[in-house]
């Protein structure tokens, strides 16, 4: 059992930020036993660790990132989507054939995650089966949470990229088998997105998602070139979603939707019917695609949403960024098409940065007794002689802070 | 005389990119002579300074800031403008009316600035005159370059943060009397916009700008309120522009209009006319204003277009934060409003953060010759092994760089 000392903030909902000032934390197991204003008789014997007027704060989920393209950020962001994808991102993912070339990459990327307080993470691979099992490894050494997926692509791709409909299918269940253990780093199915996936392939997928119980993650009606692509290859299906639903991959572990910025009325259907959970990226949607998640307005029909960074297209680490940049874009969301948004504030985009996407994993992101004390202490936020709130502390971090805010880190009730 | 060696990058123009790999640039008197592929024989004598792979780029302009407003910087961004400005920021700025509370916080701003190379800015301070020599001096005492403001208010202000109209006029003309010098650092006039100024005070300051032949920084159209309620109170102006042109605001030195988000046909008549500079902030039009300035559609309009921090709307120093940012927001104008809206791309952006905005100081913010050697160097951007060229490098300096990239600066062609 362990004692921690300082200003204790966590979501409770998108509606309330819970805030402990000048407070005591107490772990047992790793995990969070209980919050309290003064020390209980029955813990004076504990350890206790104090982080004075730091801020204690659930580390962060990633919901929507590709560990591959670490080493393409902030770069051809003058290009939109399509030609991004084609001058940068595919050439780029498809040197991961050598894992020569994956190792330092994913080793640098796993190393700037933690430095920015990201735990918990759903991550793109590439479709090549060994580079995914040295990020796979990297992030079990580490103690991190992820869903890991190879990524599938068998059609409309560049040939230097692209796997044939069996060799992905056969790749893919290896992969699975050799990650079928109860550790926090998972497999998940990562069909590409439609447009670069075959029927019998997305078909396959729900199949082995089926069979080995995993779920999936892909990008959903991501731009209105995509959701038209799919639309115009799948004619059977009504929307980008009912693609992922027929072949039978939602309902067997996590799905998540990345993007899913003009989803129609069969899409709401879909996320709420199976619990997926819509992943906004705002930096990334900014820099490579055109169009703003309705972010409250998809929660008011009873979708999740989570944050992502979306490295590559997002150009750094750290989903306090993302706090920032959901509600600036929510602000022109509601000044452009004021009938489906309405502005978030920081309490409802820490709630998607912590507890809304940890809900992915199990109990991370908020500190209720149960919860995985997966935690930062965040400080040197005030300016001397000028005291904030709990509350403004946090905000200015996510507005205007960056990795040398996070003075300690906590991973399953370690430090590390 | 000094020799440099670096990469060295600066803007031609808003569409050309200068980029001289592996070279030498040569400052005589603190000023710009040329830049060379290898040392010329007449210059072997002279000292060199081996910059490697850095990056050698001119230092920032930063157009439109609020110093005083550092100590708010991202706290309540929630709140639109008129709330803002009535819950934070009017009482904050009350309090520089002690010189004991102002200076520490002008220090930390100044010091700031220079730790995010931004060597030219134009300053708001506060109505207090004590107060705003304080930041006068700390920047004469860096030898930075600016234009900085007594701010005027006389009408519709809260009273703790009013002037009588006599008392303003009188104040500025000795603060006006107070800095008559030729130095880098030079006072401008500051009435805070005309929603917050009397039609006796915006004429009298008109006088004085052409007694003292001093230019004038304020909001113009900064958001439909603003723009309505200036027509509202000045019914013989047709827009907000018209009110400083005809007080005989504009001639007699720098016209800086902030924002210019809303503007009419006759905005830009009078820019235009009288060579003003629109300041475009886009994380603080972001954060508390509502709409997108329309860079290209200005320039194409002949306005000439520079960037701004504007802190506290915005959060943070750093006008390399600015280029990303305006980059981003064009592409939401493109997308909302393709009439007026066209991207921009990094070439433009980094024209707009350095030779555009120089353009207001004098020589400053390239390095064509006769430019004074206002310089950083940029470096530790690359990750190992995966060598970028220097427009790769300068994207993502202004996408995710910070502080810690900038190894190096120079200030009037000295090393600071």
């Amino acid at each position: 059992m362990e004692l921690y000392h300082g200003d204790i903030v966590y979501s409770e909902s998108s509606e309330k930020l819970n805030v402990f000032e000048d407070s005591w934390l107490a772990v047992e197991d790793g995990k969070v036993e209980g919050i309290y204003k003064d020390v209980p008789e029955k813990f004076k014997n504990v350890p206790v660790t104090d982080h004075g007027r730091g801020l204690i704060i659930p580390a962060f989920s990633d919901l929507h990132v590709h560990a591959s393209q670490y080493i393409q950020r902030g770069i051809g962001m003058d290009l939109l989507l399509n030609d991004w994808l084609n001058t940068y991102t595919f050439p780029q993912e498809s040197h991961f054939a050598d894992p020569e070339y994956a190792e330092p990459i994913y080793e640098a990327y796993v190393d700037d995650m933690i430095r920015n307080g990201t735990f918990h993470a759903g991550i793109f691979a590439t479709i090549h089966r060994d580079a995914t099992n040295i990020l796979f490894r990297k992030l079990e050494e580490k103690g991190l949470w992820a869903y890991v997926g190879k990524v599938n692509m068998d059609f409309q791709s560049p040939s230097y990229l692209c796997e044939t409909t069996e060799e992905s299918l056969r790749e893919t269940e290896i992969f699975l088998e050799e990650h079928s253990g109860s550790g926090t780093v998972k497999p998940i199915l990562t069909p590409r997105f439609a447009p670069t996936c075959s029927r019998e392939l997305i078909w396959g997928l729900g199949k082995l998602g089926k069979k080995y119980g995993v779920g999936v993650q892909t990008h959903v009606v991501e731009s209105r070139w995509e959701a038209g692509e799919s639309l115009r290859l799948f004619p059977d299906c009504v929307s980008d979603s009912q693609i992922y639903e027929k072949a039978g991959l939602l309902g067997n572990g996590p799905s998540i939707f990345a993007h899913v910025i003009f989803p129609t009325e069969d899409d709401i259907r879909v996320m709420t019917e199976y619990d997926c959970v819509a992943v906004h990226c705002p930096e990334a949607t900014n820099n490579v695609i055109a169009g703003i998640m309705a972010v409250k307005w998809q929660q008011e029909q009873g979708v999740n949403i989570a944050l992502g960074s979306d490295i590559g297209a997002g150009v750094k680490n750290g989903i306090y960024r993302q706090c920032a940049a959901s509600i600036k874009l929510s602000k022109l969301k509601e000044f452009y098409e004021p009938e489906q948004g309405k502005t978030i504030d920081i309490t409802h985009a820490f709630y998607l940065a912590t507890k809304a996407g940890g809900q992915v994993f199990g109990k991370v992101g908020a500190f209720e007794p149960g919860y995985v004390f997966d935690a930062l202490v965040i400080d040197n936020i005030e300016d001397a002689g000028h005291p904030m709130t709990p509350a403004q502390r946090l905000e200015r971090f996510c507005y205007a802070g960056d990795d040398r805010n996070i003075i300690h880190r906590y991973l399953n009730g370690k430090k590390i």
